[in-house]
């Protein structure tokens, strides 16, 4: 039996909160949340649960094997450290820490203790990317080309981070995942018309073997789209997440490059075929990710998303900043 | 009566032709393209005009007063400066020429000799530009943010330019119409995976007062997408060009800013109001565009696009090449 | 204070339960299911209720001053007599009943013992339907031509009622609201080609003035459908309920029909104006409809859709299915 | 060489005309219209074409092998009965005839003289309709259900013939040949709110197998639907003709219908697989079209679309209206 605490009960902790104890070998033993309203919310969908406004009790707690820290970034790294040194796994809510050197503690000191890190990037256990993984690993798309995320909508500001560190880190542990490459450098542009922190974004990640990202995000945008193209030599994605039903496409399209046979002449050739669009699994990501995380610790597996993987996310978001000051300058990762 | 005579006769000179011959005072008198087909084609179009394999013979000939040069973009200046210096007022496909050099020289001498220079960027006649031109003018969006448009489509790749100079002179040419500022920088990162040409971009251009612009350009993508938001202080505009009944919608969506009365507090409030999607002239662009010429012709006036707007996207798409070469650096214009 | 028992807590009940809950002057005080698991899900949802498996103790109790019956509509009759029987106002989930004898005889107890019926037609509720009521009644559509719905997906087949039983009350509460006036007429056809009871059925409504509705209901549909036009003199709506943003849009289309001068020329022309989408009111229709039984049962005052709509709405369902066994004969109301 | 003739250069002439035109083995040789206008254009598209204002150079004509007629319906009979009596294979714009009778007059005349009629019901020739078929004929579907189709837009009104005679002929004559089984009974409801001709309808046919198909047609709606949905027993299709790209889509979707073992349940489980577009062939249908009746009259084949096909289309049109006029009774066929 995994025993679960979690800190941080106000949007995202109910949803964890809940999917933790529904997994099989888990139960959520404990929930630390400052405010009392949100305790209460505890008490009430979780009957039997413990609540307390004390962290101490729960990093601390011989009855608690591994703490879900589900709070604002900026607080991370000391709620995870706490509960490392303590001998607790954590499961990390995204961005994982504020800066890439948090980062490296935390996993230094799990490594160390021999703990699990898992960094709550959830999207990566949806239907859709679990299928687009699949098909880029099973060969169907072929060679990778391009990976082209837009992610805008009328969006909440907020004053402590900008809206790459909002809404990129979804993108970029997918392109993350599914590229399974490391990236090479980073280029980010943006406008902050009327606040400090920046309300629309386009960064660019480079990959090897010429593997080109990008997203862009925007907090200002009349219409809310959840829209990513995925171009390969032999087939295309477009993956629309507000699809209700046909979430993944997969485009029998290309271009076929053939030989130069004249001085100057590009021999491109064009197909067209049919459209797929798979059956995609139902099961909330959540479930998933939570179960993972308990057969992780239970295990001993390395999880999809383990501290590396949130470490990477982090410094690429860094990068992405320090290109913002520079107005759109190349930084190598 | 404005007499026109037309150099290229592919895929665009048969519309120029057409438009030029219906606008009143105004008659194509001769075609000369060095295809036979193409003249065959153009004498059963346009019964009664004229068709040559020579240049010479319509940019020397008394009976032409301007002449449209819809020929592939490396051969713009010289045919551009023959007419010229023979006395021709001209009209160009954009983009204007290959670089800013050339344009340069060719307004010198329109100047010199007093002809007018236009350069055919079609989407500003349409109904759609001409419409979001008068929502900026008549301040219904309020001060501008941003504007950002993709423009992606399995493509005809092209051995001599990249997707830049392809697809974004549309985008460049609006964009700098719209905002109605000198651009002040760009940034430019694209893929070239698998041939020598980027095949997909993204340009983000800055203008003043914090107005950010960008572009994607794709030559890969499965589908094709031709869509701009606008983002301003009132309200903000979604164009999707391939809606065939409803292609600008104006959304009375927005944050406002208040003042921070705390320490960090930001206070925004959001509006969530009507959507509106005003009537479009449906008048075919090149038929107004045509007839604007040719009024330039007869009486002087500046035409919307005439050689500095033209100038202008030629200075961008070279600002942009040289980012790219950089990967994405700041190129100050 | 209203103090409500709700009869059957399956898959409606639970909104019906914690929308009243919610109410101000409003209190869910005993919750009847024979399934000891529903009683436990309401016990743990609606802290503090009191749960029953006896249908008596509901029915009898002092404390208890209207019932709402959430239950198959076998049941309605039996269940909505006792209670009015009893002395309580009832809420009654659509259709109404089974009959529409057995609607009259309700009305005729509610009305012999002054008590309230209202009929869950949540629809009416809607920030869409209230938005479509005021665009009629305000005149903006100009007289009604015609009311056409699609309301179709893979749905769940039933074996004890047919597609119109189950999806079409949805459309008929809508349009006896909307158009105001009583049916004429009912044309019904259908297919049941696997099973006993129709999986499609397409079913015309003659109103006065020659005013003309249409449903088209299907269980079999690969795709889900919610959209509804209504055509106008002035005006034309679409109502596509799927749309999360832009569910109502309002077009200033139209032809307009002169004086035939000729023999025989029909002089219509057309209009082509701008379309405009009203923002709805966001508000949870169940919110609205049970306040509204709870003043109305206050206060006296007449619902929006009383005992005398619910009856309607059967008649119509008869009609239809009389219809439907002559394969589309005429059946006047 | 097949010469054929061409009454009629309206707006559907000249299509027909010049596909005629480019058919291999095919040549028009004439062109009839009243209009000097109509002759003044088809000379000029046709260079080398001869014209006339009169019925008798066509019909009596040495050098003509066929007769195109594309006219009103009220002018069918009487010119395709000349066409035939004077020996002329003939090609009849749809509908046939204006009623049954002549349809049958005209099949009896060209059975005596051994001529061929073929009724342009174009949509058989299309990618999309040729799919479908395929997927019918190939068993993809399984038994098929239902078909059920909307034809709505904001049309032109004619004095002549309602809705139905106007935009059903393109659903019938396409699910006469998806069905491939005789229609057994029709249904039709409409409105004519301020016209004398219906200006709304909706049409039931039966087929045998109990297979249902619906037709909705409307000359008044603010948006323009071409959408068909098939329903059968293995999968599913919907087809939206206004969809650029992917205008079939087959869905691996349905319900099983098992052995019934209680008393009344109903074994009904989902299917909800994958979605697939396949690619359509291209070729524009009129070219297809009249290729294979070239190929008809050389060589003496049944075209798809013969006499009989469109005497059938004419016969249901006719019961529609008998249906109409009794506002909806079943009119058997």
């Amino acid at each position: 039996m995994v025993r679960v605490g979690i800190v941080g009960y106000g949007y995202w902790g109910p949803n964890i909160a809940r999917n933790f104890d529904r997994v099989e070998g888990c139960r959520v033993v404990r929930i630390c949340d400052a405010n009392p309203a949100a305790r209460e919310r505890a008490r009430s969908s979780l009957p039997g649960v413990d609540t307390t406004a004390e962290l101490q009790e729960l990093v601390e707690a011989r009855d608690i094997d591994a703490v879900a820290v589900i709070t604002p970034v900026s607080t991370h790294f000391d709620l995870a450290r706490r509960a490392l040194e303590n001998g607790k796994h954590v499961f990390v809510e995204k961005p994982f820490t504020a800066n890439s050197d948090q980062a490296l503690r935390l996993i230094e000191i799990a490594e160390r203790k021999k703990l699990k890190i898992m960094v709550d990037h959830t999207f990566l256990f949806t239907g859709a990317v679990r299928k687009i993984k699949q098909l880029v690993e099973d060969g169907t798309l072929g060679q990778l080309y391009y990976y082209d995320s837009t992610r805008v909508n009328l969006g909440l500001f907020q004053h402590d981070v900008n809206v790459i560190w909002d809404l990129a880190p979804h993108d970029i542990s997918i392109m993350n995942y599914v590229i399974g490459k490391k990236p090479e450098a980073v280029v980010a542009t943006g406008g902050n018309h009327f606040c400090e922190q920046e309300y629309v974004a386009y960064v660019t990640v480079y990959f090897p073997n010429d593997v080109i990202a990008h997203v862009n995000v925007n907090w200002l945008s009349p219409v809310k789209v959840r829209t990513t193209l995925l171009g390969g030599e032999k087939k295309m994605v477009v993956w629309n997440d507000l699809d209700a039903d046909e979430k993944v496409k997969v485009y029998d399209k290309g271009v076929e490059i053939g030989n130069s046979e004249g001085l100057y002449d590009l021999l491109v050739s064009y197909r067209s075929g049919d459209m797929w669009s798979p059956r995609l699994d139902q099961t909330e990501a959540l479930r998933l990710e939570t179960q993972q995380f308990v057969e992780c610790v239970k295990n001993g597996v390395k999880p999809i998303s383990d501290g590396w993987d949130g470490y990477m996310v982090v410094c690429m978001l860094e990068a992405a900043d320090k290109s913002l000051k520079k107005k759109g300058g190349l930084v190598w990762m």
